[in-house]
């Protein structure tokens, strides 16, 4: 590369930020996790570590170090000094001239925000409305990766409707996940969700909220709705690291139940709280 | 957002680079061109132009004047004074704390590389091999966006592979087409490409090299093929901005045809010349 230019201003290419230059921008050639604390307290982060770490694996991003990363994240959220906090995290494998390929000599750059959690006891107490959207990521969602034009397309559409979360349908007519959330049914006493397959993220939200019902001693169905199906059931509810369990009172404009949080939603919420102290 | 973290430096949310904070990192929330120039001049420019403002409109980013870019590419260009030079540029929706959902105030971003390009005689005169990959691409690839983990893991595999580019074959075994080309087969008279729907990118290069095909006389089929198929055709190619037709003498470690570049993939080459000046 020769020269570069950053809106409208020529800049030699050696004088050039790596900023610019990151993987992470030219092709999304990174993964990310978030984490929050509630009270002081940030929530099982060895399992978001652990998920990190695979997501890495899985794009051979090498050259991060899992324990190094814990002593960051620690000592981010210990400067932040904030009770209720989001922490998000990502690494991209590099800087340098934009080629599809790399290599291993490639040093990974790592990226982190805190921010306090906004209030969320109205969305909690009165449930949110949701809406679908076509599933157009790509085929591996299974990796937490920074290829999130498809959820952004899609929380943007639902945020036009008046909706709090968009929930993806693919090809098939199969609601999949919410576009940053995992989506729950309850029928009856059986708490019903998608599959762990490539198309779904493995959310750790998710395993929790499953812990949590049956706890409570509710059946736990793993098979996809339809969203004609999704319209028809008792209870609906997201999964998200950020508000672990939200009701969902609403979906593409069909109140849901008497339109309030389910009491099996309720449950699962005061359940949750067992695990977060 | 109330504190970062860059590498191991914690650095206040105030004092951060816009750069840090840019939705092509955290989202690929962006589109992209490349552009290249024959001899001092740039290769039908305005077509890219219009593909440019068709993407930033398909995810609906406002606010980028094409004029303006227009501009800026001559501008860079003449800076750079590179004969046969790459150029390449992406818009962001913007820089801005991490939230899928995103307002119209927010200001994008330009970027912009100009590279020369290297000596591709070679690869023109022999030929390369080419892979096979799953082609696991998000669902809207007729949107040139900034979300190509999926071409970065499918190219990263032909090279370990020893190949020059990965072919993308999709659920169905069905060729959609190069992880940075188009892709193209000869059977006996005819040129055949996959049909452009969204799961294909609308290549300029791939509207010149039909063009070029029908001035040679040869037949148009734009119908998908099987990876199967390719192996059997008489000729391959893929056509890319960067280097116009390459021919493809090795598929999955099948020889095709001789194992030299096809009669009608020349012709091809020496066809594109005339638009090329």
């Amino acid at each position: 590369m020769q020269i570069a230019m950053i809106n409208d201003k020529i800049v030699a290419a050696d004088k050039l930020e790596p900023a610019y230059l990151d993987r992470g921008t030219f092709f999304g050639d990174g993964v990310y996790e978030v984490v929050r604390s509630y009270n002081g307290k940030i929530f099982v982060l060895e399992e978001h570590l652990q998920r990190f770490a695979n997501s890495l694996s899985a794009i051979g991003i090498t050259g991060a170090d899992i324990d190094e990363i814990r002593k960051r994240v620690q000592k981010a959220f210990e400067a932040a000094d904030i009770s209720n906090a989001k922490i998000y995290f990502h690494i991209t494998r590099g800087s340098g001239p934009r080629n599809h390929t790399f290599n291993a000599s490639l040093k990974p750059n790592f990226f982190l925000t805190v921010t306090e959690l906004p209030n969320d006891t109205e969305e909690k107490s009165k449930g949110i409305a949701v809406s679908t959207h076509p599933d157009w990521r790509w085929k591996r969602c299974d990796i937490k990766s920074l290829n999130l034009l498809a959820n952004v397309l899609a929380r943007q559409d639902a945020l036009q409707k008046g909706c709090g979360e968009a929930i993806f349908v693919d090809e098939n007519g199969l609601i999949t996940e919410g576009a940053g959330s995992a989506f729950f049914a309850i029928l009856g006493q059986a708490l019903q969700t998608a599959p762990l397959k490539a198309n779904i993220l493995p959310s750790i939200t998710r395993k929790f909220t499953i812990k949590a019902a049956k706890n409570i001693g509710l059946e736990i169905v793993e098979k996809s709705l339809t969203s004609q199906q999704a319209k028809e059931v008792d209870e609906l509810f997201i999964a998200v690291t950020t508000k672990d369990i939200v009701p969902v009172v609403k979906f593409d404009s069909q109140i849901i139940g008497d339109g309030k949080p389910g009491r099996y939603t309720k449950l699962l919420m005061q359940e949750f709280r067992t695990f977060t102290g």
